[in-house]
């Protein structure tokens, strides 16, 4: 149960940090609640629309209705409660009053650096597309499966490239993750419901045994989990100091969730090998019949 | 040429968009130069120190002596030039003055709400570790590559999970990527002084052109580019508004990169599968010859 645990504090820092410097700090900003100002009514403010709607901001689209290319036209119409769109051009330092970030988009360098200095002077986070050197922070290429979010960055060096990766690291997943995420979730609550307190040993405690379930379960067992299910699992697991089974909790075992828990991964090649075996064996008695 | 960008551009928002809202965004903070103040000296706080390390930031941490960890410690030790140990414990709101970024790792709550509150009202960014409700932003699990960085995150629903599914996502890299986009990064900045300008019709035929030679070039074949095959790719390529293959700027072409190109994966199940096929026929012989 402590290996998990053991294995993540016994790593030295100097094998841990093979990277130091030159990278970014990647971050879940919150924006619950929070106003966003997008600049700019193009492919790009499009694609930034897109990104927030992500979050539970309020989107204000500052660009003149003739600057709007199709796509962000359709955005406003079809989330008209959570973009407003504000058809002017920007003009001057009250359009960020009362915003929690700033996202320009337009193909006017100059203006875009002004606004930017505003912004920095306000204290209001802020990106500048096409002009990293200005970017409090930058975008990169996002995959969202329920509560599992994963980004792709390329520091700004390759942003053609992380959508390639992106799609490699998508074909990584089972699909299950986002389910999985949810059912722990509510596992963890109702943990903290039994065993409540912020930080100390109980918090350390709720950690090591969460960890061990984690490592224990495979993804797809998670996805099982009912109301009743996870009563049945604190009450075996938490309450007994130890992981019960799926089993052992009114679930049951699957195999081949992702290849390395079943015994043969039978694939197109496997069939071909098959039939290429077959068909050696039957040359091989012939070739000896005809002697 | 035109494909990928045509792809990408007529998707619809309604297709495109599967997840509104509930989320977070993710981004890369830059924090080249920055100061972060990192409060507490256990695990997290130790953890936090390793997630600024992968930035250019110095760091400020503030603990007693007597509160530290081994591992803080040694962070402390073995990067002089990164971290500034100030023994001591949080006293006031000049202790985050200058600071552009706060992280608390303390086990106190309510200290750590203060100080969330000085912060809010300083809108410095901040995070308190396990309290999300106070926090601006959250860590999550963190692949780096060079300029490659992949960041997943369950939205703090499920912090254990976000570790394996972080392995999941390093295994479906080839180990090639970071300095793919290093040599992309390259290749860019050369036409950048080629093509100059900022936005405009110039900026979105450079975008075309490096989608397409992106899109068409596999991640091996960039690795081997050198300053020379650079020029030669831009002379032949951009000049001539098309995308030559590596062979052409004097590279070679790899199989097998990711098994997609190689005509059948050979793997253990393909060679059990070919002698099943044997075994298979000569049954089949033999009870043929006995009856």
């Amino acid at each position: 149960m402590t290996k998990f645990l053991f294995t993540a504090m016994t790593t030295t820092p100097e094998g841990a940090l093979k990277h130091i410097g030159g990278g970014s700090l990647l971050i879940a900003w919150q924006l619950d609640g929070k106003r966003v100002l997008i600049v700019g009514g193009g492919v790009v403010a499009s694609q930034r629309i897109e990104s927030i709607l992500t979050t539970d901001a309020s989107i204000f689209l500052l660009a003149p209705s003739d600057g709007l290319i199709a796509r962000t036209r359709r955005l406003i119409e079809l989330y008209p409660d959570h973009v407003s769109h504000l058809d002017r051009t920007f003009s001057g330092p009250e359009e960020i009053h009362n915003m929690d970030m700033v996202l320009t988009a337009i193909d006017d360098a100059e203006k875009s650096r002004q606004i930017v200095l505003m912004c920095r002077a306000a204290k209001i986070p802020v990106n500048a597309a096409d002009i990293p050197d200005l970017c409090d922070f930058y975008f990169g290429s996002q995959i969202r499966d329920g509560p599992l979010q994963i980004m792709v960055s390329t520091n700004g060096k390759g942003p053609k490239l992380t959508a390639l990766i992106k799609n490699r690291v998508q074909e990584s997943l089972a699909g299950v993750e986002g389910d999985a995420i949810m059912k722990v979730g509510a596992l963890r609550k109702k943990l903290k419901e039994r065993a409540p307190g912020i930080g100390g040993p109980i918090g350390q405690q709720r950690m090591k045994w969460m960890s061990a379930v984690c490592e224990q379960w495979k993804m797809t067992e998670f996805t099982q989990l009912d109301e009743e299910m996870i009563e049945k699992l604190l009450d075996e697991g938490w309450n007994k100091k130890r992981v019960p089974t799926i089993e052992e909790v009114g679930g049951y075992r699957l195999y081949a969730e992702d290849g390395a828990s079943f015994p043969l991964n039978v694939g197109l090649s496997s069939i071909i090998a098959f039939c290429a075996g077959a068909i050696v064996t039957v040359s091989v008695f012939i070739l000896r019949q005809r002697r």
